[in-house]
């Protein structure tokens, strides 16, 4: 394993177990699951992934199939798959064996969609156990909410935005009682160790707006997510830990930093974070902004955010163009984090000696060539045609 | 004139006489065009310009008035004719008359397209009183490029991708004698200062990829930059200085802060920067990442960059993409530079009451409504439906 990530990372492969012995990297991928183990961490690529779901009466298997296709051939590192209702699980099955990337889920959701309000820690590990042993292979569970959290989160803006954290503070509101993933976190992370599945410590507290970002309610969940950081490596589970959301380009940097100090180098996995709360319709690129700082400053996981964000169901085109912001965002921190900046020079040498073909070939969005036709006319680019800047600059050098 | 700008811009009058006094905020405007003035600079909200121009035989008349119509329309705050070849005096005119906002040119394109390299100072001082006495607000002039400039270009992957900058270069080149709109300045600064034309002082040495970012090339002409911007001042001439360009994430900072040093706290108006080189199709992502950074460490005005950037001429739908791309890359910067955030709060607020008229209202882009049929069915979004987290939270909170 740590030969074929050793090379993809390019990371020694000491370095990469030295990672993977302290937390600071941690390889996803259900040992029940037969795809490429991904390296989410210290000194690995920035990962991008993607959310597919279906919604009864709205999107069914086949076109969130499509979807998940199209996220992959984007370049997506890893999906989640986060249907709430209907029938989820042939749908997730269906994921796992059509799909070569690791696959992610909440498991709340379903517990929830089947049992409402009235679900017990026992339903919740039933189902965590279950979807071990179909394959998943990372899952979002809400641990870190307490009532603390909720109180805290009463004084928002946006209360909760996160919707799994809203059906276990509903849960908690209602029965008066701390949060049972909370209380039965061990017992939850013993099930995740016996089948080597990644926890990835959500954030039900993820600040929904500007107005809420690193308030105390975030900076109170993300204190108990350092506890429970510590608590799922010492039963031997992997861990990822969950963050922003909606937040002001300024602070990035200190949420960054502050994750890695308070959860003991957790891999990072962010959503977004979008750096306006008004790019509706154009939130991919709101949350590109925001994902290529985060990970300039440590974030390693990128979950991505599509144009329909905030009104809506994303379609096909919607999941490209979020997965190809998203692999912008994370490209752009990896320029600067990892000194990646070969494919950079490659293009613009490419450039420089006008090769379209080349220039096509390295493009971070491999089917960008479709638009060839409709502007590269004879060696000429229709943007400057006979006034190209090079040409007459070379013509001159060479006079 | 200060009476209006004091309430669009939300700056005391007496803030924006002091800053248009000691030239850190620069108010263009040809006085001959009635259109309302645009304030750039320290204090100020961060402004964007959309790029037009006519390409013989590719792009006429109508349609690239049809595109300076998107791109206002869609919140560009200044347009830029960059037409190099046919019946460019034409079409600027009917630009100046039909639009409302201020217009920037390049004369050197004209001047080239006109005389080739055969062109003088002479002509270029006819062109730039012409162009003056037709009403443009604000002229990038190449003045900054030197012999030494080109020299350090020369080792560049990209020497000159500025197109003004290549014509320059070329003719120096050729001639073997210093750029004659360095030697001429004062002489074209007489001219600006007749008309109160602003001067926006061109990056012929702009980077044009990762690789010679904050180079010797670039660093020395902004160097000269600075030495012009003292010269314009004391003929009386409103100064913008123009920027990169190309530039890796973690030299944004730094770039921006140098500017505003070297070239004695001038406006700065950059071209992107683009985070990456692999970004082809999506450049208007690209340059919002870095837009929004070089926004808040200070760049005043972003020159927007559109999908098609890199691979040929934009159609209309990628000059309002750039358009919003570079809108949002302002607003997140002036969320943190000015603590504009008041429109975000509201956008919160609305979606905290799921008021799905507010939100649209209150979205950036004006004309995002028209995704609703889309996706918000009845009160319901598309994206959760019955699931929505804020309603679950809100019916246990009323429990």
């Amino acid at each position: 394993m740590f030969d074929y990530l050793s090379k993809s990372e390019g990371v020694s492969k000491a370095k990469l177990a030295a990672g993977v012995k302290d937390g600071s990297i941690v390889v996803v991928g259900n040992p029940r699951r037969r795809i490429r183990p991904l390296a989410v961490g210290a000194g690995c690529s920035t990962k991008v992934n993607a959310n597919i779901g279906t919604s009864p009466g709205k999107s069914g298997f086949r076109e969130e199939l499509r979807k998940a296709g199209v996220a992959v051939d984007a370049g997506a590192d890893a999906l989640m798959e986060l249907s709430v209702d209907g029938e989820t699980e042939r749908f997730r099955k269906l994921v796992i064996k059509r799909t070569k990337v690791p696959l992610g889920t909440v498991p709340i959701y379903q517990v929830y969609s089947r049992r409402r309000l009235d679900f017990t820690l026992e339903d919740y590990l039933g189902e965590v156990e279950k979807q071990c042993r179909e394959g998943v292979d990372f899952m979002t569970i809400h641990a870190g909410l307490t009532l603390e959290g909720v109180r805290h989160a009463k004084r928002r803006i946006i209360p909760i935005t996160s919707r799994g954290g809203c059906f276990i503070a509903s849960w908690m509101m209602r029965n008066k009682a701390e949060n049972p993933l909370y209380d039965g976190f061990d017992s939850i992370m013993d099930v995740l160790a016996e089948y080597d599945v990644t926890v990835s410590l959500g954030d039900a507290l993820r600040p929904g707006c500007l107005h809420d970002a690193t308030d105390k309610a975030q900076l109170h969940e993300l204190k108990v997510l350092g506890k429970l950081t510590r608590r799922a490596r010492e039963r031997g589970v992997k861990v990822i830990v969950e963050g922003p959301g909606h937040v002001p380009l300024d602070q990035i940097e200190y949420n960054m930093k502050l994750e890695k100090r308070i959860c003991h180098n957790a891999p990072f996995y962010v959503l977004g974070p979008l750096v306006t709360d008004i790019g509706v319709g154009h939130d991919h690129i709101t949350s590109a902004i925001g994902g290529a700082v985060a990970g300039m400053y440590g974030a390693d996981f990128l979950c991505y955010v599509t144009p329909s964000e905030h009104i809506g169901l994303p379609d096909a085109d919607d999941v490209r163009e979020g997965v190809i912001a998203s692999k912008i965002a994370a490209h752009a921190a990896d320029v600067v984090k990892l000194g990646r900046r070969g494919r950079d020079d490659m293009m613009s040498r490419a450039r420089r000696r006008l090769d379209w073909d080349a220039m096509f070939r390295l493009a971070l969005d491999k089917d960008v060539g479709k638009l060839r036709g409709k502007h590269v006319l004879g060696g000429e680019c229709s943007m400057c045609g006979k006034y190209c800047a090079l040409k007459t600059f070379d013509e001159c050098l060479d006079a």
